[in-house]
């Protein structure tokens, strides 16, 4: 990926707001900027980010794997080793950190990721600080030819583990067991297909009329039945970059009611997805499937917004809702995904990913959409 | 779990420094004082304990699961559909949580958790705020008896699907393809065993001198080769308590060198593992490993400590790390994983997981220890 643009583009902004310095602690935004992703986060990172340089403060653990992975200049490495030279707390180095930077700096923060910790010792070492949230936001919510190249790849992985999981659960199964169908496919199809590449998924069926109308929650032992309705639900992320697909099914025949309703949800994705495309608003997307909604009388089922925007992150910004008024751009990848939620009929929503380009849309997962696909007999 | 209990505890810590509330952000705090875990928290959620209310901030997708999960005396639920009744927005209702508390009290929150944001929010409401993080970190490091349960289920677990993939990986496998074995245990195995149970499992297996050398980096679509060394290393958590498992292999003979970096290693765990037990103190086992690892010469090549607390967290107190003077106690739970990384000879570490008794140690995963069990010939 081309951190330097990144990097670029960030010290543009900095300038537009007379930022001597940027903190990044939110972990999705440290792998945007650097390209480190850490696999657990107990032993904290923080990224600073100045006119000239690049640092970060980080555990002995991460230091080759941030020699191989990013241009820091300066690494801040905290040991867990009595005999190893240098500090031995995070928070001591963090402290070393901050006092290269001149007193009465600004600092731009994130407010909703920075630990409150951080940010009393930003005020003890006289600095100043300001909220760039919202810039950041905006700069990774338009992704570039190679993010999206990757995410594309994505959306063929999550297409296909999403058919394998669909098409061989049964009555007796459990929702762990119909999970596992697809992530087999994805370890393998990795292995064979992607070479020197990592990925991530997360997957979860909620089955049945109670657990269907919880729209998040894991996946567990309980045993799917004749009669279940599934929301089987699953994100890819190649080498850190997702795709979404999910789709709403049935074990056996559905009611009368179930068909209706699932229709309606059909409907309202569709346009959805019929209508989003670059110079179209945010909340006008919204609206188009809950139009649908509104239309079949069932709006008070409604529990989510549309959709959101996808990338490092499981749910970015933009997202589709009705209080966003931001015109959307190419380069812009949603996942369209309006639900409907009814105590004793079920839950329905099926999602797909969506890539925004300057002459259409490319939809980038694929599997039917339609009833009769989704009944298993 | 016994939810009730730990209230009760946090509200015995809130009397003693004088609190009149306490706020918890940090999501493992969360699940362990109210059962409610969310699978994302891109929509943030937020706790409040006063003396005699549970208050939670939490987004519509989680009401019905916190109204199931939880005893919280009032949902300040925010929504993402216009006709909603209510605030549309977390902050929204995190002011109008905050207005319930009388001005100039005193609340308990988490300094490396709790973002900037709300404690901005929280002086312009005009409360004041202390760290309570290092009492709730006590509070989690003693485990209940049913949590033990719960870890020893885990240990049994993370023990067979790490068997899965050591007996299974060859030459020509990627890592991927490694973690898949043990990963299609787990998903078949909690399905059989445990009703109404979910589970969450980390895996990574670095392959060859360079990977091993990085102690945490993401399996990948690496092909595994002969010669190659392996760290293969395992979590799960039934239902959210977990336990690991970690093993060092090879592919084929090693080198000599490699024989004898391996039995150091194992002697150091071994010396750990027979030393700690009520009473000692964290930095005491930390050295027990260590003075192995010194007497062989190869104390440079280690960079991380003998070993952490287990439980909710991945890694959590107590850390088993030579500045900490913490005397042991039953009920605690550990991994125990000195390392040994050399570059050009490879990355060599072993974890099992003990829980600490009055009368005595339960090492709860297995499998061979000895460099002849961890071959592939």
């Amino acid at each position: 990926m081309d951190y330097k643009t990144r990097i670029a583009n960030l010290r543009k902004i900095m300038q537009k707001k007379s930022l001597d310095a940027v903190l990044i602690s939110n972990f999705e935004n440290q792998y945007y900027f650097s390209g480190l992703k850490a696999i657990t986060y107990s032993r904290p990172i923080l990224l600073l980010v100045t006119k000239d340089e690049m640092s970060i403060v980080l555990p002995t653990l991460e230091e080759n794997h941030a020699k191989h992975k990013t241009d820091a200049d300066y690494l801040y490495v905290y040991h867990e080793v009595e005999e190893k030279d240098g500090e031995h707390s995070y928070h001591a180095q963090v402290e070393t950190l901050l006092k290269t930077i001149n007193k009465g700096s600004h600092v731009g923060i994130e407010y909703n990721s920075l630990p409150t910790q951080i940010t009393l010792m930003l005020k003890e070492t006289g600095l100043d600080y300001i909220n760039i949230e919202k810039e950041i936001v905006q700069m990774r919510a338009v992704k570039s030819e190679e993010e999206i190249k990757m995410i594309k790849e994505s959306g063929k992985l999550v297409s296909h583990a999403l058919k394998k999981s669909v098409e061989n659960v049964k009555s007796g199964m459990s929702e762990l067991e119909m999970d596992y169908f697809g992530n087999e496919y994805l370890f393998k199809e990795v292995s064979k297909t992607y070479p020197d590449s990592t990925f991530d998924y997360f997957v979860m069926s909620p089955s049945g009329l109670e657990r269907t109308n919880t729209p998040h929650v894991f996946s567990n032992s309980r045993k799917v039945e004749d009669q279940d309705i599934i929301i089987h639900s699953r994100q890819v992320g190649l080498n850190g970059y997702r795709a979404e697909c999910e789709r709403t099914m049935f074990i056996g025949e559905p009611t009368e009611k179930q068909r209706e309703v699932f229709n309606v949800m059909v409907e309202a994705q569709k346009a959805a997805l019929d209508f989003i495309k670059v110079g179209v608003t945010a909340k006008e997307v919204n609206q188009r499937a809950l139009d649908v909604i509104e239309e079949a009388g069932l709006q008070e089922y409604v529990v989510h917004r549309t959709g959101h925007g996808i990338g490092i992150g499981v749910h970015e910004e933009p997202s589709l809702r009705f209080d966003n008024d931001l015109k959307l751009e190419a380069g812009m990848v949603f996942c369209i995904e309006p639900g409907i939620y009814i105590p004793e009929v079920g839950g329905f929503r099926h999602s797909d990913t969506v890539v925004l380009e300057d002459d259409g849309t490319v939809l980038i997962t694929e599997y039917p959409r339609d009833i009769e696909s989704l009944i298993v007999r």
